[in-house]
């Protein structure tokens, strides 16, 4: 998808992605305070052990938390450690997994996807079951892990029961619960529970924790819950492209992060914004959201003609390119402001009712 | 290799590799100055147009250049752009992409590396001749590639002569040249030459220019000296976990490193601290420098018993550890100071010297 | 899928697969007639020569075929051939090459598997078009081959006109297609046409030919109708372990079958013969025959407490285990018999009767 | 290598390689009698649990051996089932499976080799320890199996005493022991040991039982001497494209080989015409013969002017072509006779004096 006029701009703020914001104040000074002398490299240093300390406070003593550079080298490299290369990995066909990483899973972790239907973003126990039929059977790949998305793709969020409940058909039937948290901050605020209770307590064995896109630079965790899943995961990390050498900045980002609560504010705020815009806009003749919003996206069908001018007042993406009428995605951050939301959804406002009247 | 004390320690200045070193100010400054506003993700940002501009300048209009994430992203991204799965990669048997890598070349490129013995470091057209013979039989993977590291996992440095020589061998062969440029700063500051003279211009297909143990946080480039190489090269990016989302930070940084003279002075600093303690040690009795000087590295036998002690003062790693006499691996970097060196070679000197008397 | 007992028997006829059947006598006789003196091995040799030149006969004189060993391998190699790791195939959810290869094709051929739900076993246009929403998105595996089977998994045979449509929708997009003929034999008896015509004339790029399951003992081919796609296919073979060394003894195999009309014998017998057993077991109240019965296989809807009895009879297996109903899938062979097809049907009757009176 | 007037020719012998030669009688009798009746697919028939039975007798109740189609297959995934993808194999730079299987390991079974030098073809202790200064460090893949090939490439054979310091070393640093035994039979011929004995009994943990090269048609064993190594063998297997469906036909052969004394008698007998072809040819002035000749292979340097012409008469291989004189290799077989081996000596001293005289 090109958009040969975004790449010369630096907008207010952009709906495209809470990735095309940039980094926290308070991350940023982290950052600038951890380039203090020098330090071994690889994680062997005094601020990663503080990270990795802040991570057990969170989720527990045991638990085995891993740096990496980014939320791709995050899954890939989780979904490594807990497959061999005949099992697969049960998701959603809108899993980022499945569709936005360019057949990495296969690729680099080396498994085999098994995508099932999920309108709304979200697994059942029963989607689970329908993968089993061929275990045993040297023919088929054989299930092994079954990862969700939290907040997911469409915004949408699982409850703690929803959670529980595919967790317990996956660990009866022998397999390993994943999750993809690129937004789990934002799904925590949104359920309004500790990070603990809607992950490692609710059932998941392995959890992609993510920063970049709640007000890091740059760095994922992988968070084993179970020491010896994690046994081997720092060859997977490093053969995987994974190993940052300076990882003292990595750690210190979400020290940052994670010793307070800004975890927590940037993603209350930028679920607030959301909520805002889906408000601001929900009334407009034309506009449809056809997603709840529970997280910090919002996904509305709006009407074709108005795509391109839209894109040109906020850059934005539209979720599939085949549904009759577009829906387009968009995304609040921490940094995005009341102000943001009202201007934009007046720019909706206006883009469509002029549309309305042309058409 | 364990270090139980290293891990809790911030160095005044650490030998052990240039990668220990921090960030040098005015690339922490740019990074800073780069968290301005909203900007779209994945490169199409002004940032990262900027820096695309400054290698250009430096390797000329028609380069492509590429950001990724880490060293290894950069050899493995390359090698998997330009090679084939039956297709293999010539290299020294002490190359990084071949012992450092964890194997992520076989794995994630997804070729072979053919390996040539390589005392110091320097491959040679006729370590290329000799790896020639299978070509056209399916029984081999078939040589397409040929790796060399500049400046050299063990300190040296090709010439220019070298390398000509080298890439006329490859290229009278029907491959390509890739360089694990991961010191190429290093080696231009050792040499006396332009970036573009010792790379693109001594027959260079491909490189992986370093950025992060030449004062970068985090950050290479892949350079592309063809455009039709690097066709492709984003999908194999993508799934190699090497697309960073917040491109701006790594951009930014490169523009600060190459804009102006930074590269060239933090290289040239390095290398001179090479030298100087290279100097300071080399009339030791008991010290024996088995490698020439040529950039930021210093490769000295020392005795046995002094390994452990001179590791507690400032860690180190060992060159192979099947070495009769153990020899140490000294890296300077940017930061460095005369100071650290003279400290340093003092500590040596002491501890050889009390060895020798105690043994 | 356990079956003790069957692993003892010898059956007269099995209804399992076409694959249970032992080699067709004047293929035994070819292989026996190839057992004369010394020949080079891996493929240059004359009777390797000779059935490249009769496959050349079917297809055109500038087709070029290869042997291997199985069905997996000429999948697999065939499409490592014509993709790159980046690089996605299209296929219905229910293709042989995404459920029952254990995810050879991810792994050996290193591509991701693009799957769409296809009740009848038959992709068609639209199919394709819904994939290619993220075409030069790097974020997404490109789309470039689309893989049919024909006849197809579920005993459907596609018309030379569905296929052209097909063909059309992939070539007017940049894509190959590629076709799994596991049973394109059994395809072409149905169809009334010659192999070439429902095959490189329709459109197909590259051709798994299948053999063992009309009447070889091993080896399939691998057909590239175009030179430039089958120049480095050699390597994928030997890299993918497919390379057999007594090739001579695959290719005599093939020329027995192709030189003559034995291909199309043994694929109209046993294409008749399921239409037999279709038409014995139809009308049986409590049997539900839920495919169209187009080439060599029955999908019949069976009661639940049949199933074990008539296992007993000779075993079958089962189209999924999710179904309410359990659907049977009968196989027939060129060497089933009429004498056979009425015992089983017979044992189908009386089984389904007798369980309807106790249910 | 090009031999376009061998591609058309049937020898009397070849002394190529000894996989140019057919089938042995008693082999292709015990296939035509498997050709009974309809079975089980995949190995679940009589045949192959009578095969699985026979092999059992040789090597323990316990051991558990599969058929696999070829020696490439038998390698990869006995090499895949028994490391992760960070893990790595030691062999000699000649093995087998570094230089003639295209990458076939380090892509199928996914992991790097580690070849070290070794002239005779032979591993030694000190070999395998010289391989692991970086166990532990994230940097390095993990050094996991020892594989070595007996008889070796060059013709040698390990003693029992030989194989079991192998054995030990690799055992007590925490691998294990692959053998690829493509000519395990010639070994155990020369050894005048059962195969039990210089194998399991030496220290091997899995071996690839070759049988093609012994009078095979087509298929290998995988013999697995724990039974845990092989609990998920047969996924694998299935995923490396090995799998044979109607396996009854690669089962009855092994039977043949093994029941009786066939195994041994072929082997004793191919090794004697080796011996024979030394014998004849040591004495002529300018062959030289360069590796003890303990098993079916005779590696001869010879005046580079008489390749050609005695190419023509028997085409054979060239060991290396870098050598500055070339090194031929000379196969025998079970079906190589005394007159064969005369004549061919015969061809060899005239061709040889021929080139003296114009020389």
């Amino acid at each position: 998808m090109t958009h040969p006029d975004s790449a010369n701009r630096i907008y207010q703020t952009s709906f495209a992605s809470d990735n095309n914001t940039g980094v926290h104040p308070a991350v940023m000074e982290a950052i600038v305070a951890a380039n203090e002398g020098d330090v071994i490299a690889y994680g062997d240093d005094p601020f990663t052990g503080r990270a990795v300390d802040v991570f057990r406070q969170h989720f527990g003593a045991d638990t085995e938390p891993f740096f990496v550079m980014n939320g791709t080298g995050a899954n890939v490299t989780a979904l490594a450690a807990i497959t061999r290369p005949f099992e697969a990995v049960i998701c959603t066909d809108c899993a980022h997994i499945n569709v936005d990483e360019c057949g990495a899973p296969e690729r680099v972790a080396g498994c085999k996807l098994l995508p099932v239907s999920a309108p709304d973003g979200k697994l059942t126990p029963e989607d689970i079951e329908s993968c089993l039929s061929g275990r045993g059977d040297e023919h088929n790949a054989q299930p092994r892990v079954v990862s969700l998305t939290q907040a997911t793709e469409t915004g949408t969020v699982y409850s703690p029961e929803e959670m529980r409940a595919i967790a317990e058909t996956a660990h009866a039937n022998g397999m390993l619960v994943h999750m993809d948290g690129a937004r789990i901050c934002n799904a925590a605020a949104a359920l309004g529970k500790p990070l603990r209770e809607i992950t490692r307590d609710a059932g998941v064995d392995v959890l992609s924790f993510g920063g970049t896109k709640n007000g890091l630079m740059y760095g994922e965790a992988v968070l084993f819950f179970y020491p010896d899943l994690a046994a081997d995961y720092r060859y997977y990390r490093k053969q995987a492209t994974q190993l940052a050498s300076k990882m003292r900045f990595v750690a210190a980002q979400f020290t940052a992060l994670l010793e307070g609560n800004l975890w927590l504010e940037n993603a209350l705020h930028a679920n607030r914004m959301a909520s805002l815009l889906a408000a601001s806009v929900r009334e407009i003749p034309g506009v449809d959201i056809v997603q709840p919003v529970e997280s910090n996206a919002v996904f509305a069908a709006i009407p074709k003609e108005t795509v391109t001018p839209l894109m040109e007042h906020s850059y934005f993406y539209l979720a599939g390119s085949d549904t009759p009428i577009p829906v387009a995605r968009w995304m609040t951050s921490w940094r995005t402001t009341e102000e943001d939301v009202h201007a934009f959804a007046a720019a909706v406002k206006e883009t469509v009712q002029r549309a309305g009247k042309m058409g």
